[in-house]
């Protein structure tokens, strides 16, 4: 299917179901704008709409910024009929996740400690956006603090999952993921720290990209764990999210965590020979105890793969004296306790339950076993270079089971994170997409992660998977 | 003066004068060596001999490799015979501080509790110089563990200053210094920390550079503290450290510290044009409280740069809230006691009493403290790019008094750091190159720093600087 065919079926789809025009996809809203088939305010009031509709069931925002949003829409519709086109997101409406600063505008990490703080500068992120000609629509719910994988702990309420409103969405990023699939917008900014971003669009069913760590710049995040915090978005195809990357990809001097290296156009059809690539998969540990209906969708994925590059099946990751998920919570434990120490200590009731005693564990680890840890992250982060001489990419399972109720969402076993944080420790670029449901209808998502700065062959083999499946395309029925 | 008149010159010197072979400057060595007028077994055997006269006095060794040097040398001397000449380093004697690992020979860090340890692999840097053929002396005396920057506390004794036996070297590279100043090695690798190459290089009248955070790998180094460790040269020229470091500088994907950028040839004249380079003059706070007698050498300096370069006299460095000493307590204290934890606890009687208390003083520091420290550091190494908008290298003294005697080596103020550490803290390449004398005859150094990996430009003044004087020239007077 060609862009311009695809462009005259959904002018179609638009013109025949307006109220589906905010169900587009980024890279087919962002066509239509550019030939003036639709407009920035068309869109913005749509995804405004739905939102109205909506939201009240998915709990996916927090703060609705609509007044600002129209005005965004009009002024970048006027811009165009001026004759700029500031590029593909010029006019696109999208969300962001509210520990992610904007100016002016509250961003309460989804706790009652900062319901009324209002930052003076947009987050790095946030500027390019803006800068992109990006409509925000307003902040989406998030596990508190991000400081869990459910997003049912928050000061705001949980987030419910569009495809069975009892069940988690996923998290912490769980609003960007559900307003995503529920066409709330037409993409939405997540942080992950241990999953945050992958676990919920697994669960929601839609693309979650963490990039490596340094790509995008962390300046002006809520931060849960500096030296493993990743920005990344979530949209619903593979080459939407490529397009929000280039965008918000890039140096920044100011972010210690940023690395100085020229950004690649992830749009644009990667020259990567996907035939070339060896897969590897890493049965252990990420296969084993996997619900028998995820490994399956799984296994079919892999062997669909298989038939167009070669599959290697014996991969081992390096390891340290303890496990990925000690270190990591011995490096996140200390230092959202440093970030949080002051507060904590001041108002520890303004902090939900679990994520209080979540904070308080901090101050029991020792400086020197955090020290070992950290140690530990800087040296995996060498040595996974050599697993990437016998394979390009990493595939496994995004999530080993399927998301439970949300009346169990504060249980930090509830949402296990354990096949999606080695490769925030070893900060490597990861993406979750669709490819399945279970019997009960829950989505199943694939974790497809590459070499660090790999982020042009994750996509390209994220891509060549959904040009062979529909998983993507299948939308929750909201009511 | 040309090289090749210089090569004459010294050429009649050594005949005139055997027994200053081993005053040669390195670079004038290889000379000799590379038209064989002379052989690295007769600089080896000079070397040899100059310790075993003088290093009963100044306790610069604590292990002569005597054997292995002289077959190393007859090695690369044969090579030579068959054609094959390794570069500038090929067949010249060096000397390795002891903190610095060598397969099969002892490395002590100058304790007790690692008396008899022998490392089963180089450090990358020997095994770098090695490969650059040249031939190793022995190890060098240090502050124990590096933990100090007297060099008076050692399991194996203090050093002594080559100028005044009863004085400190400085540290901890003491021995380094002390042996390079006495011409016992053509030069020598030590290691700094908060100043533990420049200190005993200003304080022993020789050159000492410490290069950019992650230029020179750290692996096989026994670390005081990881994030803030660096490896570097001890010379009797500018020209020296510079032949030096390009053979020990470059990636090592092993170790976390570890930088992959080019290695530009340094030994060569750099294209840098000195009377474009803008010196910043940071009076606050490294000219206060500074010895009268040093302040008038370091001014004198300054005058004459001038001379080539414009000064720029108000120069800021970036701040956080807390002093650098005060991060560089935090953060060294914390990683030299997860280092050293085991041992501590296990055997605290092999310890000398003041690094005894010293590690045992991270135990103390909480995690949050500490994590908030690295944070610092970190923000520090952006924020320091803005201040080479404005200038391109810092001028300082290295230090702001003359060495103590011996006698208050554990005093851990006898030794300050304060002018030393900020560039270890930054990160950034800074050298300390012979500048005057005290009235009693104690060497003065002036440090020059530069941006991060601007080791080039740190060399091209400190070059310029040294053609215009005759500081380096001096030697002390050994008995």
């Amino acid at each position: 299917m060609t862009t311009v065919g695809a462009a005259v079926i959904v002018l179609k789809r638009a013109f025949a179901q307006p109220s589906n025009l905010a169900g587009l996809r980024l890279k087919e809203a962002s066509e239509l704008l550019r030939r003036k088939a639709a407009s920035p305010v068309e869109l913005t009031q749509e995804c405004l709409k739905r939102i109205s509709t909506y939201n009240a069931s998915l709990n996916a925002f927090i703060t609705v910024t609509a007044d600002q949003a129209m005005e965004s829409a009009r002024a970048m519709e006027a811009e165009q009929r001026r004759g700029r086109w500031r590029g593909p997101l010029h006019g696109i409406p999208l969300a962001l996740k509210d520990n992610i600063d904007t100016a002016g505008g509250r961003t309460t990490a989804a706790s009652e400690l900062f319901k009324e703080r209002v930052p003076s500068a947009d987050a790095e992120v946030v500027r390019r956006l803006k800068a992109a000609g990006a409509i925000l629509l307003g902040k989406t719910n998030l596990h508190e603090f991000a400081y869990g994988g459910s997003s049912s702990v928050s000061y705001f309420g949980p987030v419910h999952n569009p495809w069975s409103l009892d069940r988690v969405s996923g998290g912490s990023s769980g609003g960007s993921a559900a307003g995503t699939a529920s066409e709330l917008c037409f993409g939405s900014l997540g942080t992950d720290t241990a999953g945050s971003i992958r676990i919920p669009a697994a669960y929601c069913g839609v693309v979650g990209f963490k990039p490596s760590y340094g790509r995008v710049s962390n300046r002006g995040v809520v931060p849960l764990s500096w030296t493993l915090d990743h920005v990344g978005p979530l949209c619903r195809s593979v080459e939407d999210a490529a397009i929000m990357l280039s965008v918000i990809a890039g140096y920044d001097e100011l972010d210690p965590s940023s690395v100085e290296m020229p950004v690649p156009d992830y749009s644009n059809a990667p020259k990567v020979q996907v035939s070339k690539l060896r897969l590897g998969i890493p049965r252990s540990p990420f296969f084993e105890g996997v619900d028998a209906e995820i490994a399956k969708a799984v296994d079919a994925a892999i062997e669909l793969l298989g038939k167009f590059a070669p599959v290697v099946s014996e991969v081992t990751l390096p390891a340290v004296d303890i496990s990925m998920d000690e270190i990591y919570a011995r490096v996140r434990t200390v230092e959202a306790y440093t970030y949080h120490s002051r507060w904590i200590a001041e108002s520890p009731e303004k902090y939900q339950p679990s994520t209080r005693e979540r904070v308080e564990n901090g101050a029991k680890v020792q400086a020197r076993d955090y020290v070992r840890a950290r140690r530990d992250v800087d040296l995996l982060r060498r040595e996974i270079k050599k697993t990437f001489s016998s394979v390009d990419l990493l595939i496994t399972p995004t999530m080993p089971i399927a998301p439970v109720p949300i009346t169990r969402g504060a249980d930090p076993t509830a949402v296990p994170y354990r096949n999606t944080v080695p490769f925030d420790i070893l900060g490597l670029p990861a993406i979750s997409v669709p490819c399945g449901f279970t019997s009960g209808g829950l989505p199943v998502g694939l974790q497809i992660a590459g070499a660090p700065f790999a982020e042009q062959t994750v996509f390209a083999l994220a891509q060549a998977y959904e040009r062979e499946t529909e998983w993507h395309k299948s939308r929750p029925k909201l009511t």
